[in-house]
Parts: structure tokens; sequence; C-alpha cells
């Protein structure tokens, strides 16, 4: 089988690339970059000499010969590649936000500044979430192609992170209080163009937070929370979405805090003591955190790359670098009425290259652990 | 004038020395070490090579011939050596946790697993957040020999951060969801000695949350809020505290979510169009965040080192970097409901050491500012 | 196949568990541990969770199940090992620098303080630098179980970037001074041990040398180079190597300075009017290095994981990082008297678990990529 | 006295501007810059809020303003403002590389591409490493402004470094043998401009070197060489620098080989026994390490910022960051024929701003450390 890659200079492509090259059941990668055209991959980056051949070619080109094509071009330039491969009857994964919110235009326009070209091609794409869509992807595409609208690096960790909570009634839907998701990225989630913002000297040693109550995931994530309530039956919550800069190259680490419902939450007994909690967490919460491990883990005893941790061992970026999974823990404030979700995957793997990996499988019906099976790297 | 630095060789300690061997009012600083009494400071830390002479003494030697004293000893093993600058009737700054909790007892106990030796040094100790406490250090001082308990590192920023939104009314008493600080510091809060998760090859390059619902700086915080409440004549909030380690050295980065008041919250027009506010932020948030960015520069316009930023700059924690300054921005969430405070402060030097210059500065009624006018070391 | 790894927790063990699990001949894996004996990988690497079941057991029962067994113990502590794996007819590789020395027990014993407690087994064990030894693995592994001493990580990059200026004239075999090998590696050469020398707050962000002039893989340079002299028939040259400690995780850079022989050095003109050169390189030094390059490519056009860097293009650490590539760049300094040869590699790749793996495959014939055919993450 | 700086923000000159804002003697400060005239330091550099007030001006103001001029521009755009302040009789301390090379123009332009617009400034400007000229810029300010042409940041520390080892008869004047200069700096010597060389996701935790044999600095370092050559009366040494990047923002750790003279060099034992020495380091090495590190110590006794290290403890970049120290350790090779130097510096301070206050210091008779004092922040 030959894939293609369109737009496989930047990260995510090249991470694509990488990815790609050792999976096997793809026994041709052709490649495509607007800036680098006639030049091969290992000229623009060094880590690829000897790897690969073959110079990097026109879009159009990759469509033609390929029998899935990924696109991890920018916004809004990658539509008519998804219609061509539509027409050509193979399947389009596309790595930017276009696909990923369904016909919602409003929406996207409202935060990309952008319309739908094929308005038609979003009515029937598919946001490829596996642990969300797993199913639509596999029952639309036995029948047609189909284009995937790959996840937002931000949204896929904490959507993971909450979905059990909406479905198995631990969020509190009746309360008027957001589901806040506060998040630290690496700085390859920023790309491959040098700017102030990702210049050693400045972002090193240094922790920052960036668009501030105004990042473009928010409604990817809010979407997502939304889908999953819809399904459970029960209102959209309200979500906060704040980004962070951290001076690690990979990883997104996500800190989620979700309202207890009322059959979930812990009234300690320091409290009647204290107007507020200011005590060491109890016996209860111990009791009643190990019962939402539980729920956590058994929501997720079929996913192949979703991780509960054991009580007492957090995520951590490093622990999941290089590697497709989403480690996840949980556990309960010390006032016993909120759920604090930690999320952490490798935004450039779960987060990007890997899950358009992982969604390739499902489309294809492969074992969706192909090529996806690295260990991650610890140090 | 002399000052004394117990426990001169752990990380606090040593930027004590640094900072006061640049003091215009100290002529002569005289230090204590346990673990290596007899040896230079230069021996241990070769920065200080041909900074200072003199060994390394005895914490009785040193309180024997200072004029203040501070200790940057562990918590529960420096309470005698405040005892006995009480009866030579010196000032005591203490860096440890033992005086933060006034004469809460229990608390402290429940979360530091020791009792008091000597209630009554608690009874009259002043919790040493200038912006809380400068009137009562100021009057206190004047009268008798003080002793300063010295904040916590984590609770330096979110309380700085939030009393202006308890005392103005921004937050909202009546919520009953928690105020919520997440928060990522570097390394050195750690500590000098060596251990896994500080072991380079294990922390770099990575973000990682610790003691998740049952960090010992949680009640610290609420204990924060609840003296401002409390003066503010309003009910003491519920805090969530979430702390993260990251790949710097330097630093604390907090991020706050606090529940709007009735009459700050923003009604978006979003929101009668969808559910949930999915849209980005309207104007009249934009409005509103201005007012409220002036009620913070308002409330600390006298404060000489908190820094509010204008519209659209965020604090980070190299902006801090080596300095005293504590910098804020102020940001509504786009749903309306949700105050977000950042705040960033150098830990060892807001966060400890410098704070501690800082009370000493009042204590003797010196400038606020001396000795802590370094202009923070962007790179 | 059932590969076994004793001393399995530490850097290097826990690296040949990851490699080992992905290579396609090892069907078991079978790990010690002395500190975790009953304890799984996962507990002490949380980043193995779900990757590896079965608990950590005894040496001996490594020995007993497995078909080739590698050792990852700290030096002077396997021999008894290594003895018990002839006795049982099977390879043992062994990644501490006990067999680094071939039978030269003086040298080892004024380095590392021990003395051979078999001596026999040093008589016939192989140095595993595939590039000098593949061979001689070859030949003595098809007649009988054999002990490979796997390289030390600092030797790996000068030795086999000093070996084409040797074995090819470029070494100016008639000079007294030294050839010096100046590196800097990342930390994860000092082990999973926490220590003050890899605290994070006092590593991160500085370089330093240590161990200048008595470092334990000097003589194995030394030896290195005096083996291919040897072979070249030409005398040993003198070499100097100092380490340095870079705050990076992973890799080591090696710029080596050889003089030139009188054949190859390059008499500049501008020598004629200065009296030393300062002014930028000629054009014959570009000819010349251009020459150099091609006496490189072709000295190692067989071996699969070196790689000679076009003109213009230098090594660097994270573009080797997580392969077994050695890459080398060789340069002529402005004086046109000394070839300056740049090797980069992953420290624990090639530089220990990698290369053991290297040697595995040639010992039993595999594809001497198999198992190591990652692609170098640059970022 | 007004102090003017002209280029105020790059790095270089933002860190002039931190460091003159301490200092005593400056009352003012009036800077100009080309891209942002008009704005204020603090809309640029945001850790500078509060701290400087006034806008950036045109250059032709700062001079006319100003008691001394600094210039932080790039090479080839500032002789004009030179000749200025001559013609105002004000001195000017040139931060770029135009007064480097007194009055060699053909080695300026062989490395810089650029000819001197006012040769008459270059026969009287003085190179100001005062550890070399000191006399000379004392002298001459004494009777008439001055041209003080900074330093490079790579030349100061090799040059500290090997003054002595020439001027004492350490240093073999009859060798073939160059010294060598290997070096490692931070991120900040690349300046404030974004590039892919300096983007954090590729170079971060890689060491990598760059313009191997061709590095602009070369012919400085060549030069202070020669210029103690001739001042001992012995033939200039040739030179080899190669530079690397390491994943720091601040420091230079350069260590130098020097081939030692036949007093100074120490015939081991264990020459005789094998073919070149691969013996850990002999009793007579040691001792004449002592030897060596004496008269290093006496050379420098009068130095304010040049620390010789203790036997055993060696210098590392975050030692002396931000601070105008030049911290030194000597060494000599198993071979007992090479003297192993190594420096370290704030690259941004003694190697660029530091080291212009310095300069200024000399020439209006201030103390030497006056605004240099700081004790290095090692962590």
């Amino acid at each position: 089988m030959t894939a293609g890659i369109i737009g496989a200079t930047g990260y995510a492509g090249v991470e694509l690339v990488r990815l790609l090259t050792g999976h096997p059941e793809i026994k041709k990668l052709i490649l495509s970059s607007v800036s680098f055209e006639g030049e091969r991959i290992e000229d623009i980056y060094p880590n690829f000499i000897g790897a690969l051949s073959g110079p990097l070619v026109k879009a159009e080109e990759v469509i033609a010969s390929s029998d899935v094509v990924f696109s991890a071009l920018p916004h809004a330039v990658g539509e008519s590649y998804a219609a061509a491969c539509m027409e050509k009857k193979i399947h389009f994964i596309d790595l930017s936000a276009d696909f990923r919110f369904d016909d919602n235009e409003e929406v996207y326009s409202a935060w990309y500044g952008k319309t739908y070209k094929y308005p038609e091609l979003h009515k029937k794409s598919i946001y490829g979430l596996p642990e969300l869509n797993r199913n639509k992807i596999k029952e639309l595409s036995s029948k047609e192609a189909v284009v995937i609208g790959n996840p937002g690096c931000y949204p896929t960790g904490p959507s993971i992170g909450v979905f059990p909570a909406i479905a198995k009634g631990l969020w509190d839907k009746s309360s008027s209080s957001p589901i806040i998701a506060d998040a630290a990225s690496g700085t390859s989630g920023g790309g491959r163009e040098p700017s102030r913002s990702f210049h050693y000297s400045e972002c090193a040693d240094s922790v920052s937070p960036y668009k501030v109550a105004c990042h473009r995931h928010s409604p990817e994530i809010s979407h997502n929370f939304a889908v999953m309530a819809k399904r459970t039956g029960v209102p959209s919550p309200q979500v906060i979405f704040t980004p962070h800069l951290a001076p690690m190259v990979r990883g997104i680490l996500s800190t989620v805090y979700i309202p207890l419902s009322r059959e979930w939450r812990v009234t300690t007994e320091n409290k009647e003591k204290q107007e507020v909690s200011v005590m060491p967490p109890s016996k209860e919460i111990e009791t009643k955190t190990a019962e939402i491990n539980k729920v956590y883990t058994d929501f997720y005893k079929d996913e192949p790359f979703v991780r509960i941790m054991k009580e007492g061992v957090y995520p951590s970026t490093n622990r999941v670098r290089h590697s497709n999974y989403c480690d996840i823990s949980v556990n309960i404030d010390i006032n016993g009425s909120t759920l604090i979700v930690i999320t952490a995957i490798d935004n450039m793997i779960k987060g990007a290259a890997g899950q358009a990996v992982q969604n390739m499988n499902i489309l294809f019906g492969f074992d969706e652990k192909t090529g996806l099976s690295a260990i991650p790297m610890l140090f």
C-alpha cells in the first residue's frame, strides 16, 4: 500500500513520515511540500539521512499515486485535496482544523476566519477521535471513501479524560460551574517556523500562558464534551481552556477540573468543623477515588492507547513520550466536590501524527496498534 | 547591622546570603549550617568564591552576634531559635512552615505532623505576606521583637492574585464552586537534596503533577483567602490547589480560576444562540476585562512589587526571574462567568528569600525595595 | 529466541529492554534486578505500563532460561555470570567495562581498582566495536560461545571517527602531538542514581567539564587507536580525552583533533604573509577537505550505522537521537595542519544498548539493522 | 553622569541597560533603537516594566546627551557614531567587531567583508580586554577621548586562560602544534533574532558544532595570543578554535589545549613501560599541576574578575552566571605534555556588557567592580 503525505515538511508531516516509514502495511511513501519541492526530506531534516529516497513532489502527484492521503497543511488550504481524494475514492486524513467541526461552519469561521469551500464534504466527514467515533469511522469507511478530521493536539487529552465522567454520571450535569482544562504544551506544538515565542533564549527555563480564554482549541473541546453529553442525554457543560507553553519539546499535560455530581461527591467530616475543608484528604475521599478509578478503568478497558494510572501514580509527559498513549489519573479534591483528571499525551503522536495513523488503521481494518507499538521513552 | 542566617546552605538560605550580601544596610553576615559547620560557603557553592569570608558556625553563635535572624531550616526544628531571639529581643524571620498558621495548631499538625513546642510564640507571630499584613508587621514591630512566618512559595502568587477579587466583590461569595489554583513550579522549589524526582534525566523535558489534592500549601492558600474574606465580611471560599513540576530551575506560574459575582459576570449574546458559549470572546468581555484590570491596578497601586500587566500581556516566569516582583494578568473566560488570574513569581525570591528581605525592610523601616531592586532577567 | 538481561533496571539495562521488545527475532525477554527483584519493570519505569509482563527475577534464572544474555551491571560484578554463560555455551554481551581491555589486566586494574577473577575469559573475549572487530566476532562466534565487551559510551564516537585517519595515512604518525578528543555527554550517561552532579537545579542550563585528564574511558580510547595503529603498521598515537556534561538527556558529541600527515597537510598562501594563518579557509583547504570526506565515505561505505555528512553539514546529537547511527563530519583547520573530526551518537543506543543489540545481531547472523532501524528523532 | 546606549534592544544592548541601571555612577540612561524608535524598552522586554521610563530615541540624540556612549550595533554600522563621539570628545565603547583588530584592516575585511570608513580611528582605538590592555586604556584615556573595541564573547575566556602560559613560558614556543580552543556557548550568543538554529524545538536537548574552522572569532583569538607572544618576545602560536552550541541560555565554557614547554613537561614513568601513557595521572603530574596553578594564581592576583580554581574544582557556566567573573582551572594531561586550561564566563556579561562596563570603569577611574559586584547565580 502506498501512503501519501501532503505538507510533509512541517512537524506533524515529518512525524507522519517517521511513523509511516516503520508501518508494516505501508510499502511506499510519497511526499509533497510546497516550500521544498524537488528537494529530499533529508536535506531539510538531516536526521533522515539514509532513511528515505525520492524527492518531494507536488500534492497532485501524491494524490495520483497513493492509496491513502494524509494532509498536514495549515487550515483552510487542503479542502480541495480532500475533494480530489473523494473523487478518486481514497480516504483522506486531514491534520488541520478544517474537518474538526462537522458542518458547524459558523463556529469554524468565527475562530479560523474562513468559510467552507466544499460544504458537502463537511456533512459526511468524521471527527477522528477513535475513543469517541471509532464505530462511526469503521461503519462509514466500509462503504465509501472518508474524510477524517484528525483532532487538535490540546483537545485530545481533556476529551478522553472527561468522557467517562460525562457518560457515567460523575459530572454534575446540574452544575453551573464550568469544566476547566488547564494545559501545558511543549514547543513542538508551535511548529517549525521560527518566532520570538519559540526562540530558545526567551522560552527556555520559563512557563507562560498564551491565548488565555481565546485559544482556537476551546470550541473543539466544548464540541467534544457536547457530543458525549448528547449521547448520554445530559446538557452540554461549559468549558474553560487555558494553554501554557512549557520548556520542553514534546508533550501535553492537562489538568481538568470536573464538578462532581451529588451521588459522587464526598461530604467530609472536616467540613463540619471548619467553614471549608483545610484538612488532608479523608479516608472517604480515598475510597471514592478508588471507585472512580474503577469506573475509568472499565470504561476504557478495550482502548489500546488509554492507560489509567494506579492511585498515587500521576501521568507525566515523558512517560508517554514518543508513544500513542494517553495516560490518565483520577483524583478528588480535599473538599470532596471536584474530580481532578490529569492526562498526558505526546502532542506529536497521540496529539497529531500517531492519532492519524491510528485512524488509518481503523479505516483499513488493521490492528489499531500497527506501527504504533513504540514503548514511551522516559529519558 | 549584622544579619544572621540559620540554615544558610539550603537553597532558600543561600539565596538569602546572596541577597543580603548586596543589601546596603547589612554590614555583616553570619551564617550557620549543621551539615557544613566549619566549612565556608564557597566550598559548598563555588559560585561564592571570593565573595564571602568566614566559616559556617553554630546557630547559637548566629543568634548571639546578630541584630536580626533569618531561619531557613526545615519545618519543626527552628522554634527554639525563635524563642531565643524573642528572649534576646531581636526579630526572627522564619522561612519554614512553622509560623504560617498563626495559632491554628490543628491544621499545622494535620499537614506537618508536628505540634507547637512554644505555643505562646504562635499567638503573636505574624504571617509575613506584606500585601496582606504590612501594617500589622509595622505596628507590632515598632513595639517589640517579632516572629515572622515567611509565606510558602506556592501560596504567595495565588494569594496576591485573589485578594482584590475577594476584597472588591469580583468573587461570587454565594458560589459553591471552589477557587482553583493550578500552578507550575521550577525544580529549585524541591531544594538541594538530590532525589529521583529532581534527577535531570527524569525531570528534564517533561511536565508532571504531584501531590494532587494533598499538597501542604493547600491549607495555607485557603487560610490566606479566608483572612481576606473575613476582613471583607464575606464567607471563606473553597480552594483547590494543584502543583506541577516544570523543567525550569526557578519560578512559579499560577493560573487561578475565580467564579465571578453576578454584577461582574458577562452574559454574552453567544449564549442565546448556543447552549454554551463556543464563540470567541465578545466585545463585552473585553470591556469588562479592562474594568477588572483597573480594579486590580488601583488595589495594588502602592505595592512596590506587584505589577499588573496590560491587556494582552501575560506574566511568564522568566519576566520576573531573579526579582521580587509578582506579575499579574486578569482575564475573563469566553462564557463570561469566571475570572482567570495569572501570576508569576520567582519562587526563590518573592516566594522565599526576597520576601524575607522585604519583611526585614518593613520590620526596620527601610525602604521596602532596599536590596531588592534587581531588574528581572528575561534571559 | 529468549534474551536475558541482567541488571535490567539501570538506564542501559532498561534501554536494552526497550530495544529488544521491538526486536523481531526475540520472542521472549527475561529480566533480573538485584534492587527490584519480584517487582515488575513498570513499577519502576511507568512508561512501560502495559508493555511487558512478568516480574524481575534473579540473575541465575535469567541465565538458565536464555539463549543469549546481556549484562548491564556495574563493572567488576558480572564476571561470574559470563563464566556461567560460557559453561552453558551461550553468548554473553557485557555492557560494563570488565571485558573492554582484553587481557590487559594492568590497565583495567589501574583505572577500575579491581582484578580479573576469571583471567582465561579475558583471553578470548572480544571488544564489541563492530566497526573494528566485526570479522573477529563473526569468526569466533561461529565456533563457540563468546564474551563480548561492549564499548564505553565515550570511546565509541572518537574511535569510529579516527580509524580512517589512522588506517588511510591521514594521521601524522611522526607527530609528537596527541590526538585530542573533546566530548560533551548528556546526563543519562550518569545513570539512574540521583546525585548532586545530576540534580536538575544544578546541572540545568550549564556546561561543565569533569574528570579532566583522568576519565576511565581515556585508556579505552587509547587502546582502540593503538589496535588500529598496529593493524596499519604505524606507532600508537598519544591521546587526550576531556569529557563535559551538557544539559541534555541523551547524546555524545565529540570533536577530535588529529595532526595531519605531511601529504595531507595544506600549506596555505596565508602563511607566507603572516606568521600564523588568521585568514578564512582557502580554496585549497576546501578541496582537500572534500578529498578527505571521500576517504571517509569509502572507508565506511558498508557500515550500516556510520553516516558521513556532506561538507557544511555537522552532526548534532538530536540528529542521531534514539538511533544507532554514528554521524561524522571531517574538516581541516585554517592552518591546514589539523584534521577536525566531529562525531555524534546517542550515548544510550550506539553508545550502549543499541551497540549491544548490533553485536547480538552479528553473533547470530541476523541482518545487523534488525531491531535498530528507528529513524532518529530530531525533536 | 549620563550613559548612552546605541542599539539598546539587542541582547547585548539590553544587558547593558540592565547593568547600567544598577551602576551607582550612572544617574541617567539614554537609549536608542532603529527598530523600535519611540517605543519604550518595557514594550519590547516586559521584564523591564516599571524599571525605566523614557522612549527609545535616535542615535544622534544619544550622542548629544551622553557623557559616555556604548554601541551595541552589528558590525560595520557604528563607525560614524564613534567618529561623532571623538569629535564631541567623549569615550565610545563599541561592542561590535569593528574595533577589535586595531588597524589590521586586511584581517577585518577578510572575515567581516567590510572596509574601514574612518581608518584613523582604528589607529588609536584600544582592544578592550582589561587583562591585556588595562594600562593602555588608563594611559590614553587620561589624555583624550578613546574608542574601545570590546572583545568578542568567545575570545575573552581562551585569551585570559592562555596569557599566563605564554607570558610565563609554560607554552612550548618551539612547538609546531597549535593551541586548540574548543568552546560551547549558550544560545543568547546568537542574539535576539529568531532563526532555525535557535528554534527551541531544534536546539533544545542537543549539542552541535558550527562554523568549524571558520568562525570570525578565530582571528581575534589568534591576534590576542600574538600580542601576548610579542610582549613576551616569543613567536605567535597557531590557533584552532571550534565553537559549539549548547542547550543553555547563557555562558561559554572553553577547554584549551596548550603544548607544554620542555621545562614544564612531565615525563611519566608510565611511558617507559608503554608506548603511550594509558595509566591514571602520576604523582608527578599532580605536583606539576599545583605549580602551574600557583603560576596562574600569581599572574592574576590583582585581577578583580579572574578566579583560579583550586585543584579538583572545575569551572562551570552556572558558577559564573550573571557575573563578570572568568573562572579558570589548569590541568595536565596524563601524557604530561599538554596543559589543559578550562575557562568559564557569562557570555553576556564578561563576554559582552559586563566587560564593556568594566572598560567604562577603567576609562573614568572608578573602582573596576563598580556595578559589577553581583554574585554568580548557581541556580
